[in-house]
């Protein structure tokens, strides 16, 4: 199977509300990363989104936005997974060029979410029939879970304060992260106001709009587009039971594990390997989870990491170093995609204040619904 | 890249409305048809649904399907394309399969759209900002580009009603089609209501529910499973501008054309080695076009084939075998997958009264929304 590699990427910054279209915000940032590969065409358009079918009355996105691009002809199809869809994206193309079938593929992820009917759109995430109708939201079972973390490991208060900290402080310095001037400190986090408790509004990624592209190609033409073509040494999915009611342990993010546990496989890896782990902090209970689920803590002990400021750029596992889904923004469909931009950045020694001193290997992680389904892939 | 076999199928009969839900209806076609490849489990699986947003109020339909088959913990994505989802499915199972990243996927199909709103979601597949705010709909689009292929080519009132005549003689002996018990003749399809001038009832395929499903792997791991195995030997995918008014001949389909084009190019077949043609006759004109952008008929000759009869099961290009989408239904995530299920019976000698002699090679092809993406498949 032919390697996979990056050769062009493109992101426009994060706002609250983009006043361009989902299909001009989609096309703008497809030509931006064919412009930045080199490219005039390529084979075939990959799109994330999850919410156009309420918030824009619009289906169909991946061919729109490749027609709106100046690329009419080519394959386009829309991938979803809900909070993850940039990341099925991201998969389908690498399975697509995997494969030999296509030479090169755009993975697109568009999102405007911040409008009227958004958090009813994303509750369809859940399921409609037993747990929607109870009222619950994503940001309940989140809190559900955080709630159960608490109780079990009896965490101190101020355990998960330092996701957010860290978030805002490295998205200071990223031009296309929404939150750009905020000076977030632990009393900040901890004085904001209860969303459904124990989480706090810093606790959350913000609804809001974007769009990130990357243009993929085999590892063998690559070197014909850059000199510094960033490979996808792994890329893997997983699922769990849907519900989190259903699971043995709703504390167990068995979809993270067995996603990772795949990918390190296929890329003959181990979590130490891992430089810096662009992971899915939708909600801070979530960043726990998931360094337990990968690896890189014991269950019950992903809070230490960040109360031990070991997830900050200097630290032993670098999260969220461009301000994550917290600060940088979650534009759902396309936020994977923003964070593929970021660890092409990483890896290219292009992050500006927030360089990492030489890193050779990223992991992205990234969740569709409460931990249901969940794609992983690894970056060198 | 490995060749990619098909060795299990299912499918439940197309009904008007089933009582049981979309995930029951995708987990129990996804279990029958990996009872029939011998597989109690399978590492991937690709779910095509187009409207179960706004008629279930549920996303993330794959991992909830998934579930419900007891197969949490393997890869779930949907894929969509409108009213070629099935079929966009279908094509990321293969292109998973072809990358050797995953040994064995079920590319499921399930829809349930006997309910209200079905048109309003449906209409969703068009442009939101230019063409659905003026009224249009997939019909209207549709009749228009009858009306003007009548005009063009000045066909005789008789031109179309042998595409619906002919899908219903063909679902009369199909056990799972939604039409069996009518006997339809060109006098009832041309005394049939309008629907859209000039299309009439009979020209349109019918709302109603079904699910079905189809299990690959690599050819070389097909016979394990089976004596029978049946190849993909072509996929592929290309789409057109996404408005019918921006394209230079609106009767034209080149995005049927250009996929057509690839998959012969693949398969190194040309129209003349196709011994049957599943196409996407959800409206009559469409039919007629298909015929004519494949290249089994000149422009404006597409209908000839339809009135002399060549288009039936003892004709030069058997279409829509089973029923097709007129007769045996149009669940329009399933569509495709019903299509892969029937093909697989002609291929392998089990189609009943409607057996074409010892057909070594079909071609399917469907189409999403007014022509804007098309998907090609060609299978022996």
């Amino acid at each position: 199977m032919p390697q996979v590699s990056i050769i062009g990427t493109a992101q426009i910054p994060v706002k609250k509300r983009y006043d361009e279209s989902l299909r001009q915000l989609g096309a703008r940032v497809t030509r931006a990363a064919l412009d930045d590969a080199g490219l005039e065409r390529v084979d075939a358009l990959y799109l994330g989104n999850m919410l156009s079918d309420e918030l824009q009355s619009q289906k169909h996105v991946a061919a729109l936005v490749a027609d709106e691009a100046g690329l009419a002809g080519i394959e386009a199809m829309q991938v979803r997974a809900t909070t993850a869809s940039g990341a099925a994206a991201l998969r389908v193309a690498y399975l697509a060029v995997a494969s030999g079938m296509v030479a090169t593929a755009v993975a697109v992820g568009v999102e405007k979410m911040s409008r009227e009917g958004a958090t009813q759109a994303l509750t369809k995430a859940l399921d409609a029939k037993k747990e929607a109708p109870d009222g619950a939201t994503l940001i309940s079972l989140n809190a559900l879970a955080m709630a159960q973390y608490i109780e079990r490991y009896q965490t101190p208060a101020n355990a998960f304060a330092n996701f957010a900290v860290t978030a805002h402080r490295n998205a200071q310095h990223n031009p296309n992260a929404l939150f750009q001037s905020k000076t977030v400190t632990a009393e900040t986090v901890l004085s904001s106001r209860f969303i459904v408790p124990p989480i706090r509004l810093y606790d959350c990624a913000p609804i809001c709009d974007g769009a990130a592209a990357v243009v993929l190609t085999s590892a063998q033409k690559a070197r014909q587009y850059t000199k510094t073509p960033v490979h996808i040494l792994a890329s893997a999915a997983a699922s769990d039971r849907f519900r989190m009611s259903d699971r043995q342990d709703p504390l167990r993010l068995k979809a993270s594990e067995v996603s990772a546990q795949k990918a390190f496989r296929q890329a003959d890896l181990q979590p130490k390997d891992i430089d810096f782990f662009e992971l899915h902090d939708a909600f801070s209970i979530m960043s726990c989870l998931q360094l337990e689920a990968v690896g890189f803590a014991q269950p019950g002990d992903g809070w230490r990491l960040a109360v031990e400021n070991q997830i900050a750029l200097d630290g032993a596992v670098p999260i969220a170093t461009m301000g994550g889904l917290k600060a940088r923004g979650h534009p759902i469909g396309a936020t994977a995609l923003y964070q593929i931009c970021e660890m092409v950045q990483q890896l290219t020694g292009q992050a500006g204040q927030n360089q990492l001193p030489s890193p050779r290997i990223g992991l992205l992680q990234s969740i569709g619904g409460a931990g249901t389904a969940v794609f992983t892939h690894i970056l060198g």
